[in-house]
């Protein structure tokens, strides 16, 4: 089946849901767009490229709703409203099949936080995939990486580690083959699926980063791993801090198809968590506890003043087998 | 030579230039934005492919330079300013040669339009590039392909077609070999340089985007060649157009390396042009004229009532040989 670039904008992605701020959407040289009165643009791009951010063979609704959730993601740390996105495809070829899926599953997350597509691009190339995502923060409302003071309490949403685990099981269906020393057991099918869905779906936090104004003095996502983005959060903030691995939030199913030291090492260096990592002042706890967040946060650590992130277990430092991702190191 | 993905972003293109409106550039999960009170917001995105969209050997200074006109070039079309772009870097690995080339070229072009990088990602992949421009334009004041009305005057700024030589020249140093009977003289190298210069290092037409603001009636760039791209601003505004060939400016430099149908194909279907293609109703001509654009607009056409663009050659209809560029297209 041969698609023209327009047909494909026009089958696929234009005529998508609708915003009283999209002033000019597809269609023309550029998108022009309302701002509200009084806030501030924000704007994260995040780009995919298979085998770096999904293994060969993940689904084409799988990788559009991941291209589009990692971009929330990044607008949930900083406590703003999404509200548009651009779209770079770069394609070998134009599948209608492929098309199809992506859309679907892109415009699935696009629709339920009320995101419009507004604009892009569509090459034929190596397959390669950009989405810009722009939304709107009240003046002076948003959080950073780099407000937290010693003495705050460190955060983190979700149960991070899980996605990691279910890229594991996605790549290797026989789980823990090299960090078990007894024959592994058959994976236990709804544990091994909650894993997978946990990578293959993470969910933005959009609805906490809201919540989280006023109350986290800095705020991140976790996509790169917790010690590492830890780490990051606290050179940016110029301060350090003790990370209790003991207080991480258990995971039945990393447990159920897993050993202690291997889910460790998912929760600490496994990155696609799309978590929020956060720090908060002490006397802003209880407003914290009183937010009644969907999402459970749970207290895993204190800033302090000395640099560096130490990882205790039983009270005492041990160093983290792997310290996490970066694209283009060793 | 290994730099990490942070490492990138450090050297090459972090703290480069700044502007007061970005309240939080590189290094967070997003930038924020101050859109300046009662502006609107322009996007923009485009994606570069090798092959696609410049040859293999380009030089990375080129295809920095490249990365931003083409985006700029979109909001010229609108009659916008130009002011923040995020850049996703896909690259099968960390050269510095490659990195320090292209952030030269893209910065060069940036500096000369007081456009900041406020953000993006950059990731280990097949090698695509993806810039997005941001800037502004008066709320109201923006231009579309959508304005053209039946007997508005056709505009296109500068020489169309001589980019297109120039690629011509680039990939196939014996300029005509196909399309002349007699044996090719050695290219002229002015000219071929003029030409190859017009294709590596386009302009894009701010200011001139600008100015055309209460004159234009309609207006977009030529990217995909001028007969396509008019067909499109015609489909955009329900009308048709003629086109006298006969009125294309003429260029000295495709005039000394190629014959006249082989000139007036990469005029009227070569692309790459980013030139502004745009209409003035009759009774603002005169406006047009009293501009005094530093770069020379020149009178092409007639917008129709009727549906369709028709090439006229010594006043006779005539089917231009190949009618211009779909990524996807056969």
């Amino acid at each position: 089946m041969s698609l023209g670039e327009f047909d494909i904008i026009a089958r696929y992605f234009a005529g998508h849901g609708s915003r009283r701020d999209v002033l000019l959407g597809i269609g023309d040289d550029a998108a022009v767009l309302e701002v509200p009165a009084g806030q501030r643009l924000v704007v994260a791009m995040d780009t995919l490229a298979e085998g770096a951010h999904y293994p060969a063979g993940t689904a084409a609704t799988d990788i559009g709703y991941r291209s589009l959730a990692v971009n929330l993601s990044d607008l949930a740390a900083m406590g703003a409203v999404p509200s548009w996105m651009t779209l770079s495809l770069s394609l070998p070829s134009a599948q209608a099949d492929w098309l199809e899926g992506f859309a679907a599953g892109l415009f699935q997350l696009a629709d339920r936080h009320g995101v419009a597509l507004i604009g892009g691009d569509t090459i034929r190339g190596p397959a390669v995939i950009t989405v810009q995502i722009a939304g709107w923060v009240e003046a002076d409302g948003w959080m950073t990486r780099s407000g937290a003071r010693p003495g705050d309490v460190v955060y983190v949403s979700g149960v991070p580690g899980e996605a990691a685990a279910g890229l594991a099981l996605i790549q290797d269906p026989l789980p823990g083959r090299s960090s078990r020393s007894w024959p592994a057991p058959p994976p236990e099918p709804c544990a091994a699926e909650h894993l997978r869905q946990r990578f293959l779906r993470p969910e933005p936090r959009v609805a906490l980063g809201r919540a989280l104004r006023g109350i986290a003095s800095a705020a991140m996502d976790v996509s790169d791993g917790l010690l590492a983005d830890l780490g990051k959060l606290c050179v940016a903030s110029g301060c350090g801090a003790t990370l209790d691995t003991d207080a991480l939030p258990p995971s039945a199913a990393m447990q159920a198809l897993f050993d202690v030291a291997a889910s460790l090492d998912f929760t600490l260096a496994g990155g696609d968590d799309y978590e929020l990592l956060f720090t908060v002042p002490a006397e802003r706890v209880p407003l914290l506890a009183a937010l009644g967040s969907e999402v459970p946060c749970t207290r895993i650590g204190t800033i302090t003043r000395e640099q560096g992130v130490t990882c205790l277990r039983a009270g005492q430092p041990f160093i983290a087998k792997r310290q996490g991702h970066d694209h283009f190191g060793a």
